[in-house]
C-alpha cells in the first residue's frame, strides 16, 4: 500500500450479533479516524447497525471499485467470501474472527481497533497467497472459470454411490480412483479441507498444490503434492447412480458429468492478506491444532 | 556425461543369487563393449563370480575415483548404499532391481544389456535428486555430517517410551511432540519411509522436505511440508529411561541425547539417476502402490 | 437348511454381459439338476436370456416366498440388494463375483456350477451375518426403519459445507462433530466405507459396530468400536446451507434436518450367507488389500 | 470390596515434588481415619516425607501382601507399574493424576481426600479390565510369560531397518508385515499406543484385542479388532542387521528372533479399576482429546 487507506469496506454475517457488535466497533473507530466505511446493501449489509457512524451502502459489484481495504468479520467461511470479491483487484484483506484464532482471521475481536490503527500506518505484514484457477471445460464446449483462494473440490452427491474418476498432472496419467471425490487445494487451503482428508500441513508460501482423494476406496490412493504450476485434470468415468459437483472455497460451482473436464491450474491473482506484525505461522498452528507449547528445549 | 563412459562399477549383495547374476550379465556385457568393470574388494566383491569377464576389484573408497558410472544391483537399499559412496562426486547411478520395480531402482533385470547400452549411447534421461545434509552438534561440541538421498529419522530405541522433543524450522519454534521419533524427508524419500508415517506423496523435483512425526501421541500432530532450503531442527527434552538415535538413509548415524542439536539442511551436492528413457514417475507408483490403470477417460 | 432347495432365484444386473453369462450358466445347471430358477420381473430380469433353460419370471415381493436359495451374481452391491430382499426370511445367500473377489460375492465365475451342487449336497458353510436396524424419528412424529447389512451412514449433500453433529451412544453424551457426516458399520461393514474413513477391519463375527466420522474436522475425532447391542444416535446441529441424508448398505433412506433423531440399534435379523468349504477371511482380506502371502515363518 | 479396607499402599515417583505433595496428603488423610499407609522401601519410597504421618516401609513382593487398596500416584505409567503389582491379587486400584486426567488415573490431585473416603466408604464404581498375557517361546525352548493391561508390543530397535514378520490369529495365518513392529492392545490399551497407530478407540469393557502393525510399509496394512479370547502370534522372518525386542505396558520384556514365538493371549487376571461415581468413559475421551463440548441438540 504505498499511501494510507481512506475507505474500509466491512464483510460479515451482521445477522450474528458478534459480527455486528465487532463491526459497530470497527466502523466508529474508523470515523473517529476519518476513514469512510462501506458495506455491501445485501441483506447482511441492512442487518448492520452502524449506531451514529456514517456508513455507505453500495452494490456488492461496486464494493471493491471504492474500498481500499475489505475488513472480513467472521470464521474463515467470511474470509473466502471477501476473497471472491477482492480476488481480481488485489485490495488487502484483515481478517477479524469473532472468537477464537481462525487460519485465515487471525485477529482477535479485542484487538480490531489496534489492528485498524496498525492497517492506518502501514505497520503491518503483507503476506501474499496465490489464488488457483478451476476451469470446467463441458461436453459441449461450455466454459467456466472460477478463482480458489483454498481449494477446488469435485465431489458425489445426492447418492450413496463412490465415483470412479481418473487424474492426470500436466497431461500425464495418474491414476484411477474409487473415492467420494478429490480435493485439489493450494499451500493456504492445506489446512482446510485437505487436512481432513489426510493432506500433509504445507507451508503457506510454498509454490505447492496438495491433490488428494476423498475417503478412498484403496488405501494406497494417498494425497499427492505437486508444483503450483502444474495442471491437475480429474475426469469422471460414467458410472450409472453416481452424480457429481464442484466446489470452489466450499460454494458450489457447478455439476460435473462424464465428458466434462475439470482442470485446476495457477491463477496469476493473488489474495494479499495483512496481519498485525509478529505473526507466527506456527503459533497460528500451535493454537488451531491443540499442539504442546514447549519453546524450553532450545537454548542457543 | 560429456562422453561415453569407460568404466563402471558394480555395486551389490553378491551373496544373493540373483544379484551375483545380474552382476555377471552386466560384467559379460560390459566386457563385450570393452568398458572395465569394478567391485568393491570387500567381502561381497569376492563373492562376486565373473565368469571369465575381467573384474578389477578395488579398495571402497577407491572406486568413486576409478568408476564413471556405479550400477546399483538389488534393491532401494543397495542404491542408497552407491549413492553414499558417489554423494560427492556427481557420478552417476543406474539402479538395477532384483525382481519387481524398486522407488529408486527402477530397471528390471531383463532390461540390464540394453539399459547399459542406453547408458553408453547417452540415450537415458538424466534425474537430478539433490541431497539433505544432517548436522549433530553435540552438548560438548563435537560435530557429525551426513549426507542423506532418502531421509534422516530420530527415533527412539532400547526402550518402551516415547520420546518428547521439540522441532523448530528455520529458528522458529514448531511444536512440542511426544512421539516415536521425526522423519525428515527429501521429496525423494517421500515415498520411503515417511509414508509409512503419514506423510503425502510428493513429486521427486519438488524443492521441499517433509517433516513428519512418528507414531506422534497427539493425532493432531501431522506432517508439515516444508522449502528444502529450510533448516530443520530437532532436539530431545531430557526424561528418564529414553534413549534415541539417528538414522541416515537407514544406516545408524549416532546417538542422541537431550542437549544435543540435529539439524537437517540442504546439500549442495546431488545424485544424478539414470532412466532408461520415458521414464514415467507416475507408472512407476502405480506399480508400487497396486493403484489402478484406466488412462481411458482422457480423450483429448 | 434341513433339506435340499429346490428353488434358486437369481439376482443380478443381467444388462451386464459377464453377469447374464454366469446367470446363463447358473440357469442351465439349475436346469439339470432339476430345480426352479426364478428371477425379477423388472427390467434386468427381462434382460435375462436363460437360453433354453426354464426360469419363472415374479414381482420381486414374491421372489423370497418362492425362492429357498439366492444366487446374488455381480459385485457387493448386488449382493447387499439380495440381502434387502431376504432380510426378513433368513433365506441364505449365495454370492457369485463377475471378476474377481469381493468381500461379500466370494465365489468365482468359473466355479458356480461346483458352488451350486455343493449347496444342493448341503456341502457348505453357513455364516450369520447380524444386521443394524436405521431408525428416523422426525420432528414431526414419522418413523422410517430400514435394515442395513454393511452400515447407516449420514453425510452432507448437495453443498460445500461440513455437518454439525452430535452422537450418542446408549444415551450418553459422546462428542460434537464437524464432518462430512458419520458411519455405523456392521462387523461385516468395517471393511466397506467404513475403511475409506479410517476405521478398523473388524473379524466379521465379532459383536461390535464402528462409529466412524467421515472427513472430520478435528483430527482427534477418530473411530469409535462399541458393542453391537448399543444404540448410536445421531443429532444434525442446525446451520444454513447445509443438508443432510441417511443411506443404507448405499441406497439413499431420506434426508435429515435438524430436530430428526437417527437411531442405530442391533436387529433381530440376520443375513445367511453361504460359502465354499474352506472359507477363510483372511484369505480374502488378503486378496482384497493386496498383502503378502507369507506364510512360512510358523513351523509348528 | 467386602469390608472397608484397612491399609492403603501408595505407589508414585516421589522424587517428583508434585507426587510427593498428592502423597503427604493422602498418607495424611489415612492416618486421620485410622488407615495404616504402605509405600515401598526402595529409592522412591525412601525419597517419601509423610511428615508426621506413620507409613510402613516394605519390600516390593510383600506390598501387595499387606495393602488391600493401591493408590497410583502419577501420570498413566505409574498406574501401569501399579497394575503390574497387583495383576495376580485383584487388589483394587485407584489413580490420582499429578496435574490433568490420564485414561487410566482419572482423579484429579485436589479430589484426593474426597475419593480416599468415598472408597473408605465402598461409596465408589468398580472398573474390572480384563488382562493380556504375553507368552514368548524361545526356539529353544525357553518360555517367558508376562501380564498386560495396555498392550503387547513387538518393535524394531537399534537399527533403522524395518522388521519382516507374520501374523496369524487362532492359528489362521493373517499377514507378512514390513513394518517397525505391531501392537496387541487390550479394550484399556487402544487408547495408548495403538491410538498413536492408527487404531480404533475401543469401548473400555469390549471383549476384544486390537492388532496394529507399526509404521506398515504396506498402506493397506491396517489394525483388525478381533475377540479378545484369540490368540494372536507374531513370529519374525530373519533378516540380517535387524533386531526386536517386545515391550508389555511399555516395559521391556525379552529379545526376539527369528524362530522365537510371541502369542497374546487373554488371561484369567483382570485388573480392578476403582472410580469415584458418575464415571463417564466419554466425558474423559473428550476431555483427552480435546473433542467438542456440545450436548445441546439432544432434548429427548
Amino acid at each position: 500500500m504505498p499511501s494510507a487507506p481512506r475507505s474500509f469496506a466491512l464483510v460479515g454475517r451482521f445477522t450474528d450479533p458478534r459480527v455486528a457488535d465487532s463491526a459497530a466497533t470497527a466502523a466508529a473507530h474508523l470515523a473517529t479516524r476519518g476513514i469512510a466505511t462501506l458495506v455491501v446493501d445485501d441483506v447482511e449489509g441492512a442487518a448492520f447497525d452502524a449506531g451514529g457512524s456514517a456508513v455507505a451502502r453500495v452494490a456488492e459489484h461496486e464494493l471493491t471499485g471504492r474500498a481500499e481495504v475489505v475488513l472480513a468479520i467472521g470464521g474463515d467461511g467470511t474470509l473466502l467470501y471477501a476473497a471472491r470479491l477482492v480476488a481480481h483487484r488485489g485490495i488487502p484483506l484483515l481478517g477479524i474472527n469473532r472468537g477464537r484464532l481462525g487460519f485465515l482471521t487471525d485477529v482477535l475481536p479485542q484487538d480490531i481497533t489496534a489492528s485498524i490503527d496498525a492497517v492506518l500506518q502501514g505497520d503491518c505484514d503483507f503476506d501474499e497467497r496465490p489464488l488457483l484457477e478451476a476451469r470446467l471445460e463441458r461436453a459441449g464446449g461450455e466454459r467456466l472459470t472460477q478463482l480458489a483462494l483454498n481449494d477446488v473440490v469435485m465431489q458425489k452427491y445426492e447418492t450413496g454411490r463412490m465415483l470412479d474418476f481418473e487424474s492426470w498432472i500436466d497431461g500425464r496419467f495418474v491414476n484411477s480412483h474409487g473415492a467420494d471425490g478429490m480435493v485439489v487445494a493450494s499451500a493456504t487451503g492445506s489446512t482446510a479441507y485437505a487436512l481432513s482428508c489426510g493432506g500433509p500441513i504445507v507451508e503457506p508460501h510454498l509454490d505447492v498444490v496438495v491433490v488428494a482423494p476423498i475417503c478412498p476406496h484403496t488405501l494406497s490412493d494417498r494425497p499427492i503434492v505437486v508444483p503450483r504450476r502444474s495442471t491437475v485434470e480429474v475426469m469422471l468415468i460414467d458410472r450409472p447412480g453416481t452424480r457429481a459437483h464442484v466446489t470452489v472455497d466450499g460454494v458450489v460451482m457447478a455439476d460435473l458429468v462424464a465428458g466434462d473436464r475439470l482442470a485446476i491450474a495457477p491463477s496469476n491473482h493473488a489474495i494479499r492478506l495483512l496481519h498485525p506484525k509478529g505473526y507466527d505461522y506456527y503459533r497460528l498452528l500451535r493454537s488451531k491444532l491443540h499442539w504442546g507449547r514447549g519453546g524450553h528445549a532450545h537454548q542457543r
